[in-house]
């Protein structure tokens, strides 16, 4: 009766391999089932022809988009986010395309698999499946839009990094060190002369083969769906407000199935002269309207940050090096708006003429370490000139820089950290706290090079966590968050009150520390 | 016909003297024009008796409600906002005081009177004159509730202070160091046995003759609608939402008129246990409805700060001490909330043993130089310990503190800086210069200690003012914020691109600087 079958074209055999392994009458819980039926390839059918299907299990139904993929194939895309039998009916206009109907199977999750991330307890992050997801991000704008080879060789290099997400575009960027043509765009035609009413299938099968790649590492895929470096190349960041939302229900139609999505509405927003704030507030509505998944959702600023407490926005994705340049700043945005704060771009490690690309290493990593302990969250960037014109935060490649190995430190840190994420312990007092008291706390001196720390804790706000006490035993490491070393303190530290805010070592005890900028002191409750 | 006259028992003379000098048909342009009218007595008037005026000016109308004052007295205030004829219609479902008309001229202010103060260049203050305000706050909180002769000091104390705003209960307030009853309530009743549907007239003639006063010493009263600090005692705090609105339309009703209100719906509105935050929603949407002269309204907050991006909230009522104790932080609410940011409460001078109320005075005066270079205000507050129970921060009476004559000095300063308000320069890179490019610098050195500043500019934001050029001219002078001097220095320095980002002098002169703490160098463009 149903004509559907699994994935039918090259690039998706790796849906095949990677996502399910299952028959077509299985899938894995958070993998892809695809339902493709053949229809009309007259006239234009990403224009003529809706398509969708509606997907069940018991009193659960939900309904989701399909699209056209060339070649007369209709697909229609479902992430299942619960086990067990499902079934399915498709809806169209158009005859062939209606009231298809079909069973399948939804098995637990294969080992890796932890499903699409969403926030918890907040201002954090997690999987699906309950594991935490501590981000630390990256940026290689376009790095699909470049040579095979120069893909491949980024997917080698963030494989052997630390880094569970990147930001890249959907659209091919004109910019300083950007000046290569892309040898495909998401829409039939050619620069001045595109039509954006028809899709280019192949444009967009190779952009999920890309987005597979990163799933198969563990890197989320934060994908920036409009920005204004165009330079009139080709005009992607001046199309109406009809070709933009159908742009933008065609790319969702077509990729919100792939659990490690996430939506990024623009880079630098406010730099994109044709658009008001209205029509980010029209297509912040129809992405989060039109995702049956309700992956993250952000919108990246430039000089002027958006309104982040507007519903439909997830988590700020914060463009601001300052926040996060002392301690005490980067928790203020959590205040302001209530939700998980990304620093994205915090300028960038490199050695380029604008100041925006020019941070050392040092810099940048007590960025992140800064973000960490006011319980945010940062991403890496990188600039270093290169007489290739290939530089990191564009174009991929390989990193030169110094940060990503105390990333990686960090990330040792942050996956040995509490699971509900690390919290200010002391907000606006004693700012450099982070932790889950009184059972873990992190410490971080930054560019300070005191010779000795006192040991003492500061009593959480109530409410949040038990405060200290008295006779509360507790170990210490001294961390060199530039050297990337942990070294255990001797001994155990007993509380005894020291005044209305802090509880101290009972014998006045300090931790020994080198003198030495960038460290850090983890302090962890003695189980009993 | 109608028997409306102008203000009639002792307290609204004041009314006569103050605001208008003007017989019964005449009224200064916001002054408040009264229409009372004779009506019932019988039942419960306060809850029984609907009165409302409609004041026309050719196409211009507004509705006004009005209150019911004791003795039969049904009153509708207006703050006329236009110069010439107006006439008015009653509306009443009682007969008596439905139907009844009347006309009277406005005139040009009165010397002093510059109206209400509004929102100015999204950041800032004005009157409705045009003329700047430069918010420099503080806070009493329950000084009407106190003894009349303390009152009087508090006024004298207020008139010999720089402080153009005072932040102020409606309610007494119960809390350390604020244990006396006080004499009159708001509402018929007394303690545990209040009836919240009968107001007492006495204590609002008796609160607005308060306002009035802080009117002609040109102070604006931000006054606090609700607060926590009740204990039980009185149970203001507790009211329900049917109880809230009813005071909250009285209180309207009575003081909207009065040009130089504020409305506060709460201080730390997140410490009121007995309210949600869709209560908060619903209360400020009220304030703001029902008030015919949309004057300023804020909430202020405890440890959880409001979502002030809410239409309602005019401006950001803020309490983080935080946030204004370093260079780069108080900037970052202005992108968030896209308002006027008002730091209402940064901790207090004092030496009581809570570590909010033991800030030095450098201290304080430093948060307000970090508002200020920032682009934004700060509020000033006392807690010395007192044999007699009387702080400043709750009672009013005598300032004991440093910090006020520190403030004048700013006060000057800010009097003397450009009537659009001092915008942060170059944001997110160099924080420590306020300012109006390229007439205008305020540079502010806080704890540094330099003994050199190399006189050079940053380049303004796009869009945020011309920026500097070669050749532009400025004069220069070195203020020391705390012993209160103005130092001109020798010479003009003239301005020659240094590099991407800054102009500096041309010969490359630096400023000598005294090698002390909480300098500032004020910049001048010298007019060609």
């Amino acid at each position: 009766m149903n004509r559907f079958k699994k994935i039918t074209c090259s690039f998706l055999s790796v849906v095949l391999t990677v996502v399910s392994l299952h028959a077509a009458d299985t899938v894995e819980q958070w993998g892809v089932y695809e339902v493709t039926l053949k229809g009309p390839t007259n006239g234009n059918p990403f224009l003529d022809v809706r398509f969708a299907a509606k997907f069940a299990q018991g009193y659960d139904s939900i309904e989701v988009p399909g699209f056209y993929d060339g070649d007369g194939n209709y697909r229609v895309r479902f992430m299942p986010e619960k086990q067990g039998a499902w079934k399915y009916e498709t809806v169209s206009g158009t005859p062939e395309l209606n009231g298809k109907t079909g069973e399948f199977t939804v098995t637990k999750p294969t080992a890796g698999n932890h499903g699409p991330v969403h926030i918890a307890n907040t201002f954090h992050f997690a999987y699906a499946d309950g594991k935490p997801y501590k981000q630390l991000g990256t940026t290689c704008y376009v790095w699909t839009h470049q040579p095979e080879e120069l893909q491949e060789q980024t997917l080698k290099t963030l494989a052997a990094s630390p880094f569970n997400k990147i930001r890249f575009c959907v659209f091919p960027k004109r910019y300083t060190w950007n000046t290569n043509e892309p040898t495909i765009y998401p829409f039939e035609g050619k620069p001045r002369n595109f039509d954006t009413a028809r899709f280019n299938p192949k444009f967009f099968q190779h952009f999920e083969q890309r987005i597979l790649d990163l799933q198969k590492l563990g890197i989320e895929a934060d994908i920036i769906l409009l920005h204004p470096y165009d330079d009139g190349a080709w005009g992607f960041d001046r199309m109406t407000a009809v070709e933009d939302d159908r742009y933008l229900r065609y790319v969702v139609a077509r990729l919100a199935a792939f659990r490690n999505v996430w939506w990024s509405l623009a880079n630098e927003y406010d730099f994109m002269k044709f658009k008001t704030e209205d029509d980010w507030e029209r297509i912040g509505q129809l992405v989060s309207g039109s995702d049956p998944f309700h992956h993250l959702l952000g919108i990246h600023n430039g000089k002027r940050i958006f309104n982040q407490t507007r519903p439909w926005i997830t988590h700020a994705s914060i463009q601001n090096g300052a926040a996060v340049a002392e301690f005490g700043r980067a928790e203020l945005y959590r205040d302001a708006f209530r939700k998980p704060i990304v620093y994205d771009e915090v300028k960038y490690e490199g050695d380029i003429e604008s100041r925006w690309g020019q941070l050392s290493a040092e810099e940048l990593v007590f960025r992140f370490w800064n973000a960490t302990i006011a319980g945010t969250y940062c991403g890496h960037g990188e600039t270093y000139k290169s007489d290739d014109q290939i530089l990191w935060w564009s174009k991929g490649g390989v990193l030169k820089g110094q940060s990503p190995a105390r990333l990686a430190f960090l990330k040792k840190i942050l996956d040995d950290s509490p699971a509900e994420g690390i919290e200010p312990v002391d907000k606006w007092q004693d700012t450099p706290i982070g932790g889950k008291p009184p059972e873990y706390y992190l410490v971080y001196l930054g560019k300070q090079t005191p010779t000795s720390w006192e040991f003492k804790l500061p009593k959480p706000p109530q409410g949040k966590g038990q405060p200290p006490a008295d006779g509360m035993k507790f170990t210490a490491e001294v961390l060199d968050t530039w050297n990337m070393t942990v070294m255990p303190v001797d001994g155990v530290f007993t509380l005894k009150k020291k005044d209305n805010y802090y509880h101290a070592d009972k014998d006045g005890r300090s931790i020994t520390l080198p003198g030495k900028p960038y460290m850090a002191i983890r302090i962890k409750r003695v189980k009993e």
